[in-house]
């Protein structure tokens, strides 16, 4: 396999992983097994469904490629059948999902870098791949999105995204700038989990009106 | 009247039968009127909405036709007046909800077919247009939506779209597959309304994190 | 200063204090810093995204002008270290959020205006600039938006588009009618805020299921 092709395998393992997390949430709120379904397929493309809506892109990957459908579809509807066991794939859960976040990063970037966009948008476009999907599926269980409260996942992005945008601006050689960026992201995103590394948070109390 | 404007008849009556039920969903959250007025809009109107712009088509119904919006927004109003009518006239609007459904995927289906799109893109096109006008209403009371947890909703839109879909690739003759794929449609939206069909549910208890 | 110029700096002024309102709404939900930075570049930027996404119209303002990301993100993080004086500000940043959503709809009003849409459409697009930041901020923290439920936010700027739309029909001075709009709908939206007028409430008790 070329480059290309791997990295094309791992975008596919990404978005089976962000349907297989989102099945969970959807559990959690006893959804039906179509709404199962669907919020894993909203998850896994709709990071770079709104991407490219912003930008202005048609056709959108999953016009395109209706496999994509099915497979986080069918991807969800799995996760019921596995969700006993996936207890004990707990890390490998959450690596994948770590793996995910950087890949949609980095397709993110690329996709803004084609279009010759400025580099505040490029790392913009990188993370509204790799965090808007989980913002939506928060919104749709009617919670305030965890990107806003917890953890260093936006943060991996820009960091990944401002590696990687960095790295093609010095002209450094393509793959090599993206796997490092990527592991770069990786392991940043798995040392905030291990450690339990996250942003300050602002407390406000009172109210404006 | 040709069939063509029976179709479109039935289209009116859907987005008011929609805008009228979000008026009520409007109320049971105490909105006030131009809330009441904007949530009917954008209920009847948004599916129809995201599914051009999910699409790329430009320009939106009502863009194009703005008379849409005083309609929705006037039948929301209107059902502040006869809110307190409405519980005689329960069954009658479930029942013009259900010829929303159905009447708004095979508009949708119709459109993507139109556009050359694949079938899988033709479905959910229509399950688009069906249903993601009741998401938008559910998300701006800050709900859970509906479709993902209870009612045969998106799955009588699947249904309705697959027989539309499989029909004209069958070649049958085109109104009369768009009259079975709704007659169907519809009776299966009633009896799983009489007889409280739904999907079997997934519950999941545990945390990944 | 040419009116333009002048425009412009008002336009400046709005998503700033938009972005500063928006952050402490995240600062009551406890959000992380980069959550508030990324929800104040929402709230103030996101109006004007959706009515482009909406009306087709591309590049969006901030893919154009990436600095706008920067000084609204920018302007939510800096709210964190002032936050502990707002209160002493509380009526200039009530002020200066009225001062925005009037030139918000004026603006949502002009790009209608020149795409030569029909009037109800040219205010449909000045409320959604003015209106949709801040429905967004409460979804995504999980609230019934306000816009639904209080104040007159929404009835200023259909007032304010009115006026202006109208003044243009009319053919009188243009600098002249978005003057003399802007001043009405900023006096309305003041003198509601002073005497706590609101729309009357629309309150249903019922189930329609």
């Amino acid at each position: 396999m070329n480059p290309a092709e791997v990295f094309h395998v791992l975008y596919l393992i990404a978005i089976v992983a962000e349907a297989m997390t989102a099945a969970l949430s959807a559990g959690r709120r006893q959804m039906d097994w179509l709404g199962v379904a669907l919020l894993g397929s909203i998850t896994a493309l709709g990071g770079g469904s709104v991407r490219d809506i912003l930008l202005g892109r048609h056709p959108l990957s999953w016009v395109e490629h209706p496999s994509y459908l099915l497979i986080t579809g069918g991807a969800a509807l799995a996760t019921i059948m596995v969700a006993h066991y996936m207890r004990h794939l707990r890390r490998l859960f959450l690596f994948l999902d770590a793996v995910g976040l950087v890949v949609f990063t980095i397709i993110g970037c690329d996709i803004a870098i084609g279009l010759g966009l400025p580099i505040i948008v490029v790392i913009a476009s990188g993370m509204i791949t790799g965090c808007v999907g989980g913002v939506l599926r928060d919104v749709l269980c009617a919670d305030i999105p965890l990107l806003f409260r917890a953890e260093l996942y936006a943060t991996v992005s820009i960091v990944t995204g401002c590696l990687y945008a960095g790295g093609q601006w010095l002209e450094l050689p393509h793959y090599l700038v993206m796997l490092g960026a990527m592991l770069i992201g990786l392991a940043l995103r798995l040392l905030a989990l291990r450690f339990g590394w996250s942003m300050p948070k602002f407390v406000y109390t009172e109210s404006l009106h």
